[in-house]
C-alpha cells in the first residue's frame, strides 16, 4: 500500500502524539504542537477563502518567526507551493513570483516601494502589524475556522520554490516536491538522531533550502523549535542556555563568529549541543575549538539547495576512535559519503568517468536520487545544464580519499559563498561593468573571519577614465543587496589571463598579497 | 528526481563505500562486502542462467547462513521474487510456489521426499552438499560469472512473499515490496540509530518477515551480520562475547531463554547489547531482568509480517527520565506510537471509530501507510478481509494510554469474555509471570456454562522452582481483579510453540482434554 511522502505526514504525527508538548517559542510565544498545527489550520482556511487552490504559489518574506514556520504547513496542506524568500533579495528578484506576499514588518517597506512592479500579487500580508492596504495575518488568522478542504496531495507534487543564487544574474527557482522533502528529512534522521527531547535552536535562516529541512525534521522527532531573532552571539548564547537547547544547525562562519565571541558572551554555555554544520566547507580549525572549547559535538554535512539540501554526511566509523582530536577534524572537515537515503555520489572527470580515489584528482561531485530538485522554476534550460542523464551536476570540485571519503576543494565556477549566501561573482561583475569607468572586472572570494567569504573586485579602467573606491561602492550599493557589495575595489592596468583570455582567478586569489602591496 | 525505493539502494552504497568491511561471520567464514556482493553478483548471473527472469519466485527453506542472506540480494536484483520459507513448514504447503527452492542440507531430505508433489519446481539447489540431482550451490556459484543483466525495478514490485499463520489455516503469502521493505528500514534505522561500528547477532530468523528487514538493515549501517546455527544459549553467549556483538533482534520467549540459562553460561556476558524486541508482548519482568541482569537496554517493537514489519516503537519521552526502573519497564512493555515513517495507526471499536485515550477500552489496531503489504499473494479475498477502504486490520486487541500510547492486550481471537466482561490473556499472564517461580505462562479462555468463558493458566516452572495451585492462585488475587483469576492452573514442562517462538494457544485450546489427564 502506497501513501504519499510527504513532510505533512510529520505533521500529522506530531499532532496525534505530542499536542500537549511544546512546539515553538519565539520570544514571549509559547504554543503547543496542538495550539500550533491549530493556527495553521486557520490560516489554510484564511488561504482558501483569499482563492489559493493546489499549485499557486504564496511568497514569504521574513525572519525566523513562528509565522515563517506556520507557512511550511499551512501553505503546504493546501497543496499550494511556498515560496520562502531570501530577504537580501531585492523585490525586482521576486516580483514575477506568486499570488500572495506574506512579509514580516522588517520587510513591509521594501515590498510596498516595489508594489508597482508586482501586478500578479493580489495579496499583500502583513506578519506582524497593522497597515493601510495589507491584511493582517493574525487577525485573519484568528477570524478564520481551523477547517478547511483538503486536497489530494501527491508525492511528485511540488511543496516549496526555494530561490538560489547561481553563476547567472537572475535567481534560480529550485523545485522541491514533497517527496524530495521527505526524504531529506528521514536521511537527516537517520545520520542525526533526535528524540521528543530535543530543542533546537533557529540560527540558520528557514528560507535557506527550508531552513535544511529543519522545518519538518523537528517537528518529526517531536522536538521543541527555539526562534531566534538575529542571530546576535549575547542573545544566541543566552538563549542556547535559558531555553535548554540542545541541537543546532549552522553555517561555518555562524561558528566562527560564536567562538569569536567576547569570553565573556560564551563563557558558561551549554555543553552537548549536537551542531551540524554545512553550507561551506569548516576549517577543521573551527571544528576543533567549538568541540574544545564548547564541549558541542560537530557532525559535517554537505548538500545544495537543489538536493534538498542533503546529499553527503560525515560518518563516524570505528576505526576514527584510535585517532587523535586534530586527525578527527580533519576527517570532519570532509564532506564523506553519501547518506543512507540520499542516492548515489560520485566524483567525476569531464568525460563523466570516476576519478581516482587518490585524494587529489579533482573531479566534478554529482549525485543521483530521491532529493535531487525536479527543476528550476520555469527554467528548462538552466535545468538541462545541471540535470543530465539523470545525474545532478553540482558545480563542486572535489577529491575522493581512498576510503572513500570524499572532500570539496572548491567551486567548479567561482561562486562566492558569504555568510551562508551564494554570490555570483559574475552578476557582481556584471553590475559593475555597468559603470561608465569600468573596462574589466573580475570578483573573487577572499576569507574573511566572520564571514567566512567575503568579495572583493579587481578593476581595470577604461583609458582615461577614473573613479575612486567610495565612487563604485556607492554604484554598486544603488543596484544589489547589501551582502554582495565587495569588501574592497582594487584596481589594476591588467588582469592575469589565459592564452585564450580567460580571467585567471586563480592567480588573483593566490597573489592578494602581493596585489595589496601595490 | 525519483530513483526506486528499494532495499538493494543499501547494497549499493555498501558495496560503495564497505567493501573492506566485515559483511558476515558464518561459522569460520568470514566475508568483506567486497566479497559477498561478489557472491550475489555470481549467484545472480547464475540464477538467469537457469532461466529465471523479473518476476519468478525463488524458494529458500535454510537456517540463517550466508547463502540465505545472500538470497536477499541475488533473488532481487535480478527482480526475482524471493520466498524465504519457514524450515517448519511442510513441502505440501510450498508446492506450488516456485520454479527453483533452494535448501539446506537439513531439509534437502525433506524436500525429496515430496519431490514428486512439486511438478512446478524446474530446479533444486543445494545449499552446502553435494547431492544426486541437486545442483550444488557453492560450485555453482564460483563458475558463474559475477556479470548479470540489471532489470529495471520499480519501487511497487515485488520484493519477497512470506508466508505467515498456518497456525489455523492454510499459510498467507504476504507480498512485500521493495518499497515497503526500503520503508521499514530506514523507519528502524530512525528510532533504533545504528552504524558501521555495529556488529548484528542473527537469532531470529531470517525468513521471519525478512529478519525483521535486518537483512537489509545492517547492510545499510555498514555493520557486520553474525550469523548463529541453533539458538542455544551457550553458543549465543559465547557469539555475543567473541563476535563483540552491540546488537540483537530476539522475540520474548528468546529473553527468557536467555534469562534463563544456567548461571554458569550466562556469567560475565557483555554489557551494552542493543535488543531490539517484538513478536509478542514482552512481560515488564522479563525487560527488568534483561536490563539489570545482563545491562543490556532493550527497545520494545511492533508489527506483522503484513506491515514489513514495524508499525509502532516505544519512543522515550523526556518526561521518563523520573521514572522507576519498574515504571520504564511497563512503559517499554507497550507498543507505544507509531514510527515516524511506519505511517498511520489507529485503535478502533467494532464501527470503526477510534476508541477513548482511557487506557481501558479495547480496540483493534488498524494501520494505514508505506509499510503494509500489496496483499496476500493469489488470495484476494483473504487480503479483502484484512485491508479494508486503505486500512489493514491487525487482528490485534489493544487499549490506548491518555499519553496516545497504545499497549497491546491480546489477539482479538484470544481475549476471554467472562461475564460479559473483557480478559486480556496477556494482562493476566503478565501477573502471573512476576511470581519468581514462573517462567512461562499462557493464559487461555474455555468455554464455561455460567460465565461463558473463564481464563485458565498453563505454567511453565523455573528449573528447581516449586510451587502449588493454591499458592499461585492466593498470589493471582493479591494482584488482579476476580474475574480475572484463571479457574486452574495446570503446569507443563514446556509450552507449544510455532517456528518464530509463539505460544501456540490453540494447541492449549484444543487439547485441553489431554492435558487435564495428565
Amino acid at each position: 500500500m502506497e501513501t504519499a511522502l510527504t513532510p505533512l505526514e510529520f505533521g500529522r504525527r506530531a499532532r496525534r502524539l505530542y499536542a500537549d508538548r511544546e512546539a515553538v517559542v519565539d520570544r514571549d510565544l509559547r504554543l503547543t504542537y496542538g495550539q500550533f498545527f491549530e493556527r495553521c489550520d486557520r490560516w489554510s482556511a484564511a488561504l482558501q477563502k483569499l482563492g489559493v487552490s493546489a499549485g499557486d504559489r504564496i511568497a514569504y518574506i521574513a525572519p525566523n518567526v513562528h509565522a515563517q514556520l506556520e507557512s511550511f504547513y499551512s501553505v503546504l496542506q493546501i497543496g499550494a507551493v511556498l515560496v520562502p524568500l531570501n530577504y537580501r533579495l531585492t523585490a525586482d528578484d521576486f516580483a514575477y513570483l506568486s499570488r500572495i506576499v506574506c512579509a514580516h514588518p522588517d520587510y513591509v517597506d521594501a515590498v510596498d516601494r516595489v508594489r508597482s512592479q508586482l501586478p500578479k500579487v493580489e495579496h499583500l500580508v502583513s506578519l506582524g502589524e497593522i497597515r493601510h492596504g495589507w491584511l493582517d495575518y493574525e487577525s485573519t488568522l484568528k477570524s478564520s475556522p481551523p477547517e478547511f478542504a483538503h486536497p489530494v496531495i501527491h508525492e511528485t507534487d511540488l511543496a516549496t520554490i526555494n530561490y538560489t543564487g547561481g553563476t547567472t544574474s537572475r535567481p534560480k527557482g529550485v523545485m522541491i516536491t514533497h517527496r524530495n522533502a521527505y526524504m531529506n528529512v528521514v536521511g537527516t534522521l537517520i545520520h542525526f538522531p533526535m528524540t521528543p527531547a530535543d530543542r533546537y535552536l533557529w540560527t540558520l535562516p528557514m528560507f535557506h533550502a527550508n531552513g535544511w529541512t529543519f522545518v519538518w525534521t523537528v517537528t518529526a522527532a517531536g522536538g521543541t523549535h527555539v526562534c531566534l531573532g538575529k542571530v546576535e552571539a549575547k542573545t544566541a548564547f543566552e538563549k542556547i542556555n535559558s531555553e535548554r537547547i540542545t541541537v543546532m544547525c549552522a553555517a561555518p562562519t555562524v561558528l566562527i563568529f560564536l567562538a569569536n565571541a567576547p569570553e565573556r558572551v560564551r563563557k558558561g554555555v551549554r555543553a552537548g549541543v549536537r551542531v551540524l554544520t554545512a553550507g561551506a566547507p569548516p576549517a577543521a580549525a573551527t571544528i576543533e575549538r567549538i568541540e574544545s572549547e564548547f564541549g558541542w559535538i560537530l557532525t559535517h554535512i554537505y548538500g545544495l539547495t537543489e538536493t534538498s539540501p542533503f546529499i553527503s554526511v560525515c560518518e563516524p566509523r570505528p576505526e576514527h576512535q584510535a585517532f587523535t582530536a586534530p586527525e578527527l577534524c580533519d576527517i570532519k572537515a570532509r564532506q564523506c559519503v553519501e547518506l543512507i537515503t540520499s542516492g548515489e555520489l560520485r566524483v567525476v572527470n569531464a568525460e563523466g568517468n570516476e576519478v581516482p580515489h587518490d585524494g587529489q584528482t579533482l573531479g566534478e561531485i554529482t549525485a543521483s536520487g530521491n532529493v535531487v530538485m525536479k527543476g528550476y522554476y520555469d527554467d528548462p534550460d538552466a535545468t538541462a545544464k545541471v540535470i543530465r542523464d539523470g545525474w545532478f551536476y553540482t558545480g563542486d570540485a572535489a577529491v575522493v580519499h581512498p576510503d572513500g571519503y570524499i572532500e570539496v576543494r572548491d567551486r567548479l565556477k567561482d561562486v562566492i559563498i558569504s555568510g551562508g549566501e551564494n554570490i555570483s561573482s559574475v552578476e557582481v561583475e556584471g553590475v559593475l561593468l555597468r559603470h561608465a569607468a569600468g573596462q574589466e572586472v573580475a570578483v573573487v572570494g577572499f576569507p574573511d573571519e566572520k564571514w567566512g567569504e567575503t568579495p572583493r573586485a579587481f578593476v581595470v579602467l577604461k583609458p582615461g577614465a577614473s573613479i575612486t573606491e567610495d565612487e563604485l561602492r556607492q554604484f554598486a550599493r544603488e543596484r544589489m543587496a547589501h551582502f554582495k557589495i565587495p569588501q574592497s575595489f582594487i584596481f589594476l592596468a591588467e588582469l592575469p589571463k589565459t592564452a585564450t583570455g580567460k580571467i585567471q582567478k586563480y592567480v588573483l586569489r593566490g597573489n592578494r598579497a602581493a596585489i595589496h602591496m601595490q
